[in-house]
């Protein structure tokens, strides 16, 4: 039997109709690519969407075609979310820090229809215009008076396209199900894939987003990703802060200290999100200027491990540094680090151990971990394992990829991550599952490892990867870029691991090297280390 | 194109696995009717929840079959919502205090096949059991040593019957638009008519309720909902509260001031909600006992208007007093009434001039007003007309009946109330749609005269009803109950309406009655009155 309620499908469109409705003045503050400080409404911002809506449609595209952005976090990029996505075409963002022949491979890959580009990004697309064909046009966000010359075919000006459309536009009504967006992850082998995101994943993902034990919106917040929209849709915030009525800062192209801590200031930024290296970077200029971020209560954390040292540092200046942790393929956050009620009155380092965790999943996301031989492990705290998740708001499958192998035989994603699972629901990451160290049946986390050799003050950065051993089968090999001048011998290195770590842990042997290589978006690769270490032999 | 993101259907089940999983040892703790605190965690209900699932499917009960209680907010009553809507069988929850011809009616016309019942309300269904026959038999929520004799045929005991089930039994997948409970509005005419939720609309509607705006909703919460379970799911707090990880407290039958008052500070309760009557009960008894409710953030008050007087004596106890409004129609929340940013600044003056309304909807929930010829009016905070929603959770249609006459055109449930709408969003009502006068082509708030009398200090109890007039169609007749030993005129009681509204609005006449009518849940039943006054003519 079914229920007698209504037939509503959740729509990406519906989130801006519901803010322009309750939240008609509440404001979107943007520093812009050209230089000043925009500010409009949710009201406006739903009529400009739907005039790009209608655009669109004008331009010829359909619904399922793929409209790619090149862009900062600004007004007009919210815009392409709601006028794209609204309007049943796909909204594909892609990140301008990977290489150009990966750009270029993702465009041809996602065969997008247009490309929408910030003023920065021109060059760029002028440097792989040649290689992506495909694509019908380009629009470049700006107004006339900024409207480069460009060698690009078919270059548009993003406002002069606005402003040839009238009001008259009703968001369509289609399946739930329908794809909505699209975001390629920069993986660390083979080409990018890429994650389809539905209408549905994205309105549930957005409830669940804005829960108190979330990122906590509400029509009190201020909220600012300081995240790019290229990078998993900003974590959810632009989805999320309508359905809220919190008030929202896009900080543009600049995300320096000086720069963050003025529109936290000006604005009165609440809550904000972002990687660690945009926090050390306000952090050191807070502490150089002598300013304050006072307003700020919240700053969410993820993309990679939070220090302990920088939920103290934030601590100071009464802001509570949170992390989080997720991926594109489970629409940006999967775990969020606060605290339960029965933790509150724990002392600081005691709430430190758990905070320094991933954090617990909201409703709607679900974990297990599980050995080698797919059984699931105990949820204790101790036991460490692949991690696997599922959800409404979970890949199923990759974009145009026949074949996946991320999918376990009962359809759980694989994240390719090592955790723990603690009895409160709080999920660890301890390495990645290719990175760790099989040792005589036993695992080894490579972050671990890492980690200790990092405290030694003469190390300026370490990496741990695994190397056969004829014994063990693998065992771990520690590299390391050391600080300039410091004159430390190996020995001295690996008998810094005694005491900190079981004994059969401690790396067999290190290698000091002048740098280590990473990815376009900064991670160790540790693929290219175990390439030019591929004929190494442990010394007997 | 289809998203390509995992099919996940929105299950209630999920709730509390989700609850068990990642806060299993979180509390829930009931005052039992057979009196001593009762406490364990969403481990063991989860646990209790699956063997009752079991055990009704020994009973022979099958997906779709409906399962009513008659019962106290308990957590034998958490296990039923759980237990019956997980297996795929429909809660049908009865309010106990309707007249017992009510109740048997509600009963026959949902086919019951088995009900649950409180030890309280034993004797209630013995009194109607000749005139329920289609129920199979009654399961009485207590154990074997509590089990009452009882002339019911096939009285079981639910603690016998969880006992003989072991825990194998994993909550079935099926549509999320399955039919998920049950619950029967006591409308003020004809005869009672039923709401189905689906599992869908729940579960949507539990994120709603637990967001920052709503009820704030975490697993720092402790959330004790006063108001019954048998009324609209008692404001989705079973629901939201797993949902959320928040420890739950359930009053059991005893709802006076004391009692609540020492769960409160016992159980550290953060978040309550419940109607005004509960209140001015626990105010009283905060005043006279000198006792305090430190813990108690958030007070959130419906099923009828919030009087300002209660928000300012709550905030003397540091609780604010949180207005908001619903419907069984609507899956209970419709609005909740918090600031904006832009009004946490305002004088408290002008804070309560908003306070007092019913508040916003959450996002999920769509409002207009129309006037008599169905147009749309102006949400100005000023136009007042029939009050229309829908959304996901919002009733589509009456359980079993073939016509219904609460949807417009459109598809819009009508709410049967007369409300104003602001620019911020803010719903305020001012009338039932047919209590309102309409005279000459304008329409009087019945509600509001009744307020002005109301704020005479020798009227105990006023009901502003229409009569028909022959120049303006309808006009404002007043009937006032005055306080013992007063003696008070009637041009002295319409004279104190001058200067407190247009002098249009003023009621024609009033007439002094020794009481007012009243529904089973203490409305005023405005329907006798207008037969009982249908001969009324104004004096000339």
């Amino acid at each position: 039997m079914r229920g007698l309620m209504m037939d509503f499908p959740l729509l990406i469109s519906t989130l801006l109709k519901f803010a322009a409705q309750n939240h008609a003045d509440t404001e979107i503050v943007s520093r812009t690519v050209e230089g000043p400080i925009h500010r409009y409404t949710y009201a406006d911002a739903n009529r400009r969407s739907k005039k790009l809506a209608k655009a669109l449609g004008r331009l010829g595209v359909n619904m399922g075609d793929r409209i790619a952005t090149l862009a900062w976090n600004g007004y007009r990029h919210f815009e392409i979310y709601f006028g794209v996505s609204g309007s049943g075409a796909i909204c594909h963002t892609i990140n301008p820090r990977l290489f150009p022949e990966q750009i270029a491979y993702i465009i041809n890959h996602a065969e997008d229809a247009y490309i929408f580009s910030d003023l920065t990004f021109v060059p760029l697309l002028e440097g792989i215009a040649g290689q992506i064909p495909g694509v019908k046009g380009f629009v470049i966000m700006t107004d006339e008076a900024n409207m480069p010359k460009t060698k690009l075919k078919n270059a548009l000006c993003y406002e002069r396209l606005l402003a040839a459309e009238d009001d008259g536009y009703e968001w369509p009504v289609f399946d739930e199900n329908t794809a909505s967006a699209l975001c390629y992850t920069s993986g660390t082998t083979g080409n990018p894939k890429g994650t389809l995101y539905s209408h549905r994943a994205t309105v549930l993902h957005s409830y669940a987003v804005a829960l108190p034990d979330s990122l906590h919106l509400s029509a009190r917040e201020v909220a600012m990703p300081v995240v790019p929209m290229f990078h998993v849709n900003a974590w959810e915030f632009p989805y999320a802060a309508p359905l809220a009525g919190a008030k929202l800062v896009f900080p543009g192209p600049k995300m320096d200290g000086e720069s963050l801590q003025e529109l936290i200031e000006t604005e009165g930024v609440t809550v904000t999100a972002g990687v660690p290296t945009v926090w050390m970077l306000l952090l050191a200029y807070l502490k150089k200027s002598g300013k304050r971020i006072d307003s700020l209560k919240r700053a969410v954390i993820g993309g990679s491990a939070l220090p302990g040292s920088m939920i103290q540092e934030f601590r100071k200046y009464g802001t509570a540094a949170i992390h989080a942790w997720g991926m594109t393929e489970c629409s940006s956050i999967g775990t969020v680090n606060l605290p339960k009620r029965k933790m509150e009155g724990l002392p600081e380092e005691e709430r430190l151990k758990i905070e320094i965790k991933q954090g617990r999943p909201p409703f709607g996301v679900e974990f297990k971990i599980t050995g080698d031989d797919g059984g699931e492990l105990p949820r204790d705290g101790v036991a460490f394992g692949n991690l696997k998740m599922r959800g409404p708001w979970v890949c199923s499958r990759y974009f145009n990829e026949e074949e996946s192998d991320v999918h376990d035989a009962d359809g759980w994603f694989q994240t390719g991550d090592v955790a723990t699972i603690d009895p409160d629901g709080y999920m660890h990451l301890t390495d990645r599952t290719k990175d760790v160290i099989k040792s005589g049946g036993e695992w080894i986390s490579s972050i671990e490892l890492e980690n200790i050799a990092f405290g030694h003050p003469d190390v300026k950065e370490a990496a741990v990867i695994s190397a056969d051993h004829p014994k063990w089968g693998e065992r771990p090999l520690l590299l390391a870029v050391l600080n300039e001048g410091a004159n430390l011998a190996k020995e001295d290195l690996l008998a810094f691991y005694e005491g900190k770590i079981a004994k059969w842990c401690i790396p067999n042997d290190a290698i000091f090297v002048e740098e280590l290589p990473h990815t376009a978006t900064g991670k160790l690769l540790k693929t290219k280390l175990r390439e030019d270490f591929a004929g190494y032999t442990f010394p007997d």
